[in-house]
């Protein structure tokens, strides 16, 4: 019987995806809207997501990278302009529909939940304190303070330190190898959110977690 | 006669002192929120108070030394609470109701507005952005970027950048050793915005900025 629930967060618990491109296109109009002399928004989100992916998409070098590339020499209003319109749709960030709603009934139903999930633990928590479902958790394991990206070893150690057995736990998420195929090698049972390519490694396939409820308790 | 119009930003063009206060007790209210084992929130703002002096008010670490302070062995949920209540609260800092209106009616009859102020061109930048009146100035003038905070010498460098002469400037500010003083050295005119204490050295003192542009007129 399932007792444990751990969640992914990005794109499984909001279209976290949709929001950074917003967001970065927002940055771009925030830079020519304060004068950046360069007018093509679209040329130059191009360049600015070749400049994340040579610095990773981690760095907070960016914009003064970008605007650097771009010969700017008093770059701080552009900087400036850039990070509040960043921040400012980020901070809008919402969760798919369905999400609160389905939390609620879970802590209702006796359900204990955990985030699972790669990254930095503060911008973890940071996502769940502006979706507005950070109460619902008991607790985060964030790859940062296991130690290890998610794999195998990253859910033995969850397991390890929550006590806890692989046959009581599901975890859902939307990568097949981050999410669904390492908590299987431990035993958890798993849901993939469907994205766009699917190897069919999930005991179950879900478009939404309109139904998760029903899903697990049939599990 | 006066062409060129240099303003301070802080306490001169919005208040702020209270918002900084507001933004550190929305800080810790959202750390007690979010489970923080300590419900004294004066207390804690106290505290924090303490480890911002120590720190210096430009540190990062403000939040995390506190926790440190606190022992709180998992302190990431609550630095990205405190984190997001405060930069909820910095973004939504408001110009001192008459700013706006006079900042549009001094670029209407032809002055020149500058910036003249200690601290980070960006973060500087960002008020100015978040405040709605950036598009007002021709160019801000940052200590960091000067290479002096403000005194003698960053007015002396001010004037040589643009070119104009000190007798064409007027300074606003709130304080009488970095705002006015300097800029009476070099021969500007200056305007104190009242703050609690005054030893009553601008050229002219106001409560607001009001009537500024009557003054200017007569000046």
């Amino acid at each position: 019987m399932i007792k444990y629930i751990f969640f992914d967060i990005d794109d499984t618990l909001f279209p976290t995806s949709e929001f950074a491109q917003l967001a970065r296109k927002n940055a771009i109009r925030a830079m020519i809207e304060i004068g950046l002399p360069f007018k093509d928004s679209d040329e130059l989100y191009s360049r600015l997501l070749k400049t994340i992916q040579k610095l990773g998409s981690n760095s907070d070098r960016h914009f003064s990278e970008l605007l650097d590339e771009l010969k700017i020499k008093k770059p701080a209003r552009f900087i400036a302009a850039a990070v509040a319109a960043y921040h400012n749709t980020k901070t809008s960030i919402l969760p798919y529909p369905e999400v609160p709603r389905l939390l609620l009934a879970l802590r209702e139903q006796g359900y204990k939940l955990y985030i699972a999930t790669n990254g930095n633990a503060i911008k973890q928590w940071d996502k769940l304190i502006r979706l507005g479902i950070a109460l619902y958790f008991e607790d985060v394991f964030v790859s940062e303070e296991i130690g290890t990206e998610k794999s195998k070893e990253f859910f033995v150690k969850v397991l390890e330190a929550l006590k806890i057995k692989a046959i009581e736990c599901l975890m859902i998420g939307d990568k097949e190898d981050k999410d669904i195929l390492p908590a299987k090698e431990v035993g958890m049972r798993t849901i993939l959110r469907l994205g766009k390519s699917a190897k069919h490694v999930a005991d179950i396939e879900v478009n939404d977690l309109s139904n998760l409820l029903d899903i697990i308790k049939k599990l």
